[in-house]
């Protein structure tokens, strides 16, 4: 009886794997970008979170600890356009708090779209599992133009775009790109 | 007579560094890509090396190694184009090895240049203290034509683009990208 209860749990786990409850937005990412990738659709990896390195004894790290980092953590190139985008999980179910998101981040976001390059925010509502694309200029619209300091889950509903979760590509954010980013 | 001492060699130190023998490659390009932010010239962030983290006891890390990166080191925008390279030194007088490139780098190139980005390589034959610019497609042109293992040292000077260390910026491959890279 205990082994059968063991492997129903096991089997259980699984169902909530397949089903995406639990899955990390970034988790989410990896698939989506390895698909995009296998596709040929678009070049796009998450960067490497930065260590500072302390100690290192013969190639193995024994202190070392996360820096923040200085631009957001996604980019890449697609049909030729250079992409940049920051993705970001909140429980709230009324806003997403703007401090999430490290000043120098901002900067960097302003930067990119002065280039000329396609830049959003990949925001996830994990209570109403919701996955929105919300392109930069509409976020530094809202900043500049309100003083509060988060973003109403009512502003996604009216200026972002609903990514709707499917099983491959899983979190189809070029979609979107190619629809509403600007493409030629 | 000993303060003097020491402080003549710290100002032996600084002269050194001035004069760039003894700085790396890397040590270079990121001056070199500060300078491009600063100026508001270019986009470009060197990628954290990955590292597995194998454990953690709140917030240090305790075990961990570097792993092998999957795409190249350096990626960025310039006047909308998707930019992204490799850097890489050697000591060889006469050639360059290839293997010193890991072949999923050398995959992420190819798909880099397919969607259109501006792709390159950066040498620094050390002991000739020459730095070129190599373009991909003449990389490619290269292996796809030869069996060699390795660049020879002559191959740079013709198809490549010697960069001239310069005080700021101090390598400056976006000039070389804006007369040969197909900017339009």
């Amino acid at each position: 009886m205990v082994i059968n209860l063991i492997n129903y749990s096991k089997f259980q786990k699984n169902i909530i794997n397949y089903d995406n409850r639990g899955m990390t937005l970034e988790n989410d990412l990896n698939i989506t970008n390895s698909f995009y990738l296998d596709k040929d659709i678009a070049i796009v990896y998450k960067k490497p979170t930065p260590v500072k390195v302390v100690k290192q004894i013969s190639g193995k790290i024994t202190n070392a600890y996360f820096e923040s980092p200085s631009t957001t953590d996604y980019n890449g190139i697609y049909k030729g356009y250079y992409i940049d985008f920051e993705a970001k999980e909140t429980t709230s179910k009324t806003s997403f708090p703007i401090k999430n998101i490290h000043s120098h981040q901002i900067d960097h976001m302003r930067k990119v779209i002065n280039h000329g390059g396609i830049c959003f925010i990949i925001i996830r509502f994990t209570k109403q599992n919701e996955t929105y694309l919300l392109f930069a200029k509409d976020f530094f619209s809202f900043i500049n133009d309100n003083k509060r300091k988060s973003l109403p889950y009512l502003f996604f509903k009216e200026k972002a775009y609903l990514i709707k979760e499917k099983l491959a590509p899983r979190i189809d954010y070029i979609n979107i790109i190619e629809n509403f980013g600007g493409i030629k």
